[in-house]
């Protein structure tokens, strides 16, 4: 079992990224065969035009990682452009994608429906996106319920390659991360970079504590009992807090008498003990840019290795020369 | 002055691409610049579906360049895949192309018109063409008249790139061929392998002849004078006489009195002069493969030495980590 996951370099990560997917790739880094992990700036290319903005972003990514308990002894690190093969092999498997398998694809219809126009790398987005999953042989891709599509189409083009050329390329199948961790925003929404109501993982402590105060919450009298389900802060308490801290909360609500900027205490103090040491941990990678860069290319080397090993395949099984 | 041309191998060359491109593109190998000549076989994977075949072709466009007078000392000669490089600019442009752009190129637009199903090689086959021209900082690319619009869809999105990323690319010019010879197939009709009446130019010397007895030919009576100019034989000996034999030959047509069957010997033994001695070469070539594998890796590392150096440029000014 191969696992990989390619996380793209859109900016900085909030709760909601870290316990709806991140927290749950990081897990995966115990898997027995080795799993891989890859910045996707290839696919940021299709909406970050600023150079600057994409290269801090790419190490940001490598940082947010590091400190958040990826182990590069463990697991595979790298950027994808670091692994040529992955751009060489697209070109194999697009000439094999029919149009109509890209015209369904969701990203790309919805901004046409929009009246909006799209750029070729959005439309073509998806068979990178195959490429990369395909040239490691990997065969679970963990996602999020909204990208399985694109696994399936990784799967598709797979397995035209396998059926025009014969046999080459492992099937990928997608597993969908258990999204059921509820992440409210400051405003009681579901946390959404999109709702404007995010808190990220890195805030800084002050700052950290600042937004968990400034919680919308509702206004009925603190004697009143409620049901801690209902409440944003409590959902967010349960992301941090252990067994006996929740199961205290919970009674704390039910017999009501109690203030909504205490339970922002608890909040902030649970959050602080979690991301606390990883704000440190990621302070520490970031003074140690030579290391960075060694786990980077250490992880590239290794990646190219099986990368070159599947694009071979496919070359001579197309009758494509490969490059010396 | 760099000078680009990329052949497809797509089979056995005729008269008609001899002449009409193939003669013109060698002509510009003694351009002051190094010239560069490349089989796209990248490009031919979006119609070639067998390893076999699309390997032949590869080599057999090698060896008909060798044998009609390609200097591997003067010009680059080389595969397109051999250049890895290719494929990763390739994705850097598709970012930054307009889906409308593709939808306009006419491959596409008359595939799609016909109501025929394609596939995404042939809708993003001019991105790939427009890296080839782009990734050797080619100013002026021989193509015939059909192939001007690719030339200007790499010229756009080079421009494109150059406004959002700042000064990256050479803008690349077209310069369209003579096709002012004219070359009738078998049946009196221009040359084209869509109308079955081709004469290829490393015919054996025996099929040669026998193709070109079996040219058709009006009935008139052998005593009429005729107008040599209308006449498909003529047009195709003066393809391959010197000035005296196509003087005589006007003369003996503006006096009648002669048999076709004589100017189709004359067209026989001119045609072989010229290319006998080519299909002794390419024999020759054939029979040396170490050497015309060491000229393709020669070709291909000259052309990478100066398609890394435009790629890591792209790849700087853009924020994308090249690869090691």
């Amino acid at each position: 079992m191969r696992v990989l996951s390619g996380i793209q370099p859109t900016g900085k990560i909030h709760w909601g990224n870290y316990f709806g997917a991140i927290r749950q790739f990081i897990n995966l880094q115990s898997t027995p065969d080795q799993a891989y992990y890859f910045v996707a700036n290839l696919h940021a290319l299709t909406t970050i035009r600023d150079k600057a903005v994409l290269e801090e972003n790419t190490l940001g990514v490598v940082l947010d990682f590091l400190a958040l308990g990826l182990d590069p002894n463990k697991a595979t690190l790298f950027v994808q452009s670091e692994v040529p093969e992955v751009s060489q092999l697209c070109w194999l498997l697009l000439t094999v994608t029919p149009m109509g398998l890209l015209e369904r694809c969701h990203a790309y219809k919805e901004k046409k429906a929009n009246g909006l126009t799209a750029d070729a790398g959005l439309f073509n987005y998806p068979i990178l996106m195959a490429a990369d999953i395909i040239i490691y042989d990997s065969d679970l891709v963990p996602v999020g319920e909204d990208q399985l599509q694109h696994i399936e189409v990784a799967r598709d083009v797979a397995a035209r390659f396998n059926h025009l050329f014969g046999e080459t390329f492992v099937l990928p199948k997608g597993y969908v991360l258990d999204n059921s961790a509820k992440v409210p925003g400051t405003d009681g929404q579901k946390m959404s970079k999109s709702y404007n109501n995010t808190i990220q993982v890195f805030e800084e402590q002050k700052q950290l504590r600042k937004k968990i105060m400034r919680i919308q919450t509702d206004s009925r009298p603190m004697e009143e009992p409620k049901n801690p389900d209902e409440c944003p802060l409590f959902q967010l308490y349960q992301l941090f807090g252990d067994e006996q801290g929740i199961a205290e909360l919970r009674e704390i609500y039910a017999k009501g008498g109690f203030g909504y900027g205490m339970v922002k205490g608890l909040v902030a103090d649970a959050a602080e003990k979690v991301f606390g040491p990883a704000r440190e941990r990621r302070a520490e990678w970031a003074s140690k840019p030579k290391e960075v860069r060694e786990i980077l290319d250490a992880g590239a080397a290794n990646a190219r290795k099986k990368a070159k090993e599947v694009l071979l395949r496919a070359q001579e099984n197309c009758g494509i020369f490969p490059p010396k």
